[in-house]
């Protein structure tokens, strides 16, 4: 086997490549090269005498040139414009947790709703030969496709969406997701409910308060015209909105919030305003972002977009197509809702939450 | 100028190669390389139709091999352990916005403190011969060094750290930020300081609570066995701490919190004890979380440890490793204390905060 003295490493500039692999191991080239990409016809002997002079001089097999041959490089490129991570993070965690088992790398960039940077993100990954592209968004709205028509990769939208089309596309099901929690609401006792949601311009809010009205409309409860209050994703529009509804004397026993953020702002307001939560009115919020809704007091009841899975789907989907097989282009996501105390559910609950 | 028809391009399934750009351009191989690479003596008309023709076919050159020429690929891996990415959002930012003129992209990888997931995004990053690789953490503790004594690549490391002697690490300065912290309670007036942080396990801590005692000396301000409060990460401390404080009859009028999670915490269960923030007490937070520090009522006056700051420092770093240079092995990026209304500085601030 052959032992490496100091004189015989490359020179510490340059990465070795496999001619020096192949002169320390004394083969051919052709004979370096098959022991590394375990092809061909090789003595056993042969073939680790060179693995080994491989991994002793860290030689690495240049992967581009590896994957013209099985045309895979096994990394996909994941774009994101959530320049705070509230939803890529989850969304990147699904899809590598999905792709453990494949062996596939993801690299995530960061465009920050620049369509310049994502162009050159998306150069940058081509070059790098990824196997395939997923985008990822802050907002679920229609964006303009990315300019992939020569990728001749991949592309599926997750927790995004195009207006293209013919694109894959994993979506939350958010109109779902407000009959959900309307639904539970009406479950659990109430009659009077109030959506008091973000701002009209995202098609988020406007599902949710769709599936709202069909929870309501479906158990024959009143939907008057003040039931749903459209403002900012903030804490803030909670007081405000419930100091609206107190203002006009508002009969209600129930919120369901369009985030997690919101239904704190209720909370804190309706506990100042000497209103129990839930004995008086419950609150259902929307994400399940634990570090504002396990916080809340009470803790929240809120819907879980299960983001996790969604980037999951998106890993499958992707990998599909990478396969050659054509998958529905686009499905949807099912919520789920984790119960807390908001909704008078639990007796009990301590309100802590220890992560960081 | 050549002209394309459908039956001159390449059959759909594979990517367009030099050869096809050459064949097309009816030009040798090496002219068209010399002709994409910018390199060699060419017409400029030659130039031209290999460049309309690449253009049209939707041809990229294989970055590596161009890469060998110049022996850069204008790439970097970031791999993160934090989950959350709380820490390592901002720290991308930095690095993106320190390394756009350099036109380079960072790819990130999600490690979520698993040594072989670890393992297997860098040996992906090496693979696809990225220039320098960053890591980054969820905490700033010491960690084992990344397995990259065959990398051949430098590494850096940001709001992370290695017993390792020699490697390059940027970190918060949070002693500093602690005395900046203290030192701004003091000058506004209060004298009786007590400091709720998180568990004595984070470096972070104990460096913070070595500038509270060290600000607080300096002041010849009193400083009790009780003055220094550890627990967990949460609001819930917070208001757990308070309690204890309450019930042993505690003089103190602020508190310097360990996170503006704790802080908020802090300052619900002075409200609620019918203790006036900031006139009877004042609170200053740490970490300048905006969806935390901003709602808070009063908003807080927090320690920002200015991780895009850091992220864009780390940045620069590698880029002189990767130019050859030799830079400081160590830096501490200094804090600043944004103020807003829980020390009394400020009149009036609304608490509004309408990001998402």
């Amino acid at each position: 086997m052959a032992s490496l003295t100091t004189e015989q490493h490359p020179p510490d500039d340059r990465p070795p490549t496999i001619r020096d692999v192949a002169r320390l191991a004394q083969v051919s080239l052709g004979t370096a090269s098959k022991a590394l990409n375990g092809s061909g016809k090789l003595r056993a002997e042969t073939r680790l005498r060179v693995q080994t002079v491989a991994s002793e001089l860290g030689f690495r097999p240049n992967e581009w040139a590896l994957s013209l041959h099985r045309r895979r490089t096994f990394t996909i490129g994941l774009i994101s414009t959530d320049s705070f991570g509230r939803f890529s993070i989850p969304v990147l965690a699904g899809i590598e947790h999905a792709l453990k088992e494949a062996n596939i790398s993801v690299f995530l960039c960061n465009a920050a709703d620049d369509p310049e940077l994502e162009r050159r993100h998306l150069e940058a990954l081509l070059a790098k030969r990824v196997d395939g592209i997923i985008i990822t968004s802050r907002r679920t709205d229609p964006r303009p496709p990315i300019a992939a028509d020569r990728t001749r990769v991949p592309v599926v939208y997750a927790y995004a969406q195009t207006s293209h089309q013919h694109s894959w596309q994993i979506l939350p099901d958010d109109q779902s997701g407000g009959k959900l929690a309307t639904e539970h609401l009406i479950q659990t006792g109430r009659q009077r409910i109030v959506h008091v949601t973000g701002p009209d311009s995202f098609l988020a809010v406007r599902q949710r308060a769709e599936g709202f009205r069909q929870a309501m409309r479906a158990a024959r409860l009143p939907l008057p015209a003040r039931s749903v209050l459209m403002g900012a994703w903030s804490e803030n529009w909670g007081h405000v909105a419930v100091a609206k509804l107190l203002r006009v004397r508002a009969r209600f026993d129930a919120v369901f919030c369009g985030s997690d953020q919101i239904a704190r702002g209720c909370a804190d307001a309706l506990r100042e305003a000497g209103i129990s939560v839930p004995n008086q009115v419950a609150i259902v919020g929307y994400d399940n972002w634990e570090i504002i809704a396990a916080a809340t007091r009470p803790p929240l009841t809120t819907v879980d977009m299960n983001l996790q899975e969604l980037g999951g789907q998106a890993g499958k989907i992707l990998i599909g197509l990478i396969d050659g097989q054509k998958p529905a282009e686009t499905i949807l996501v099912p919520p789920r809702l984790i119960v807390r105390a908001s909704c008078g559910s639990f007796s009990r609950a301590t309100g802590d939450t220890d992560k960081r």
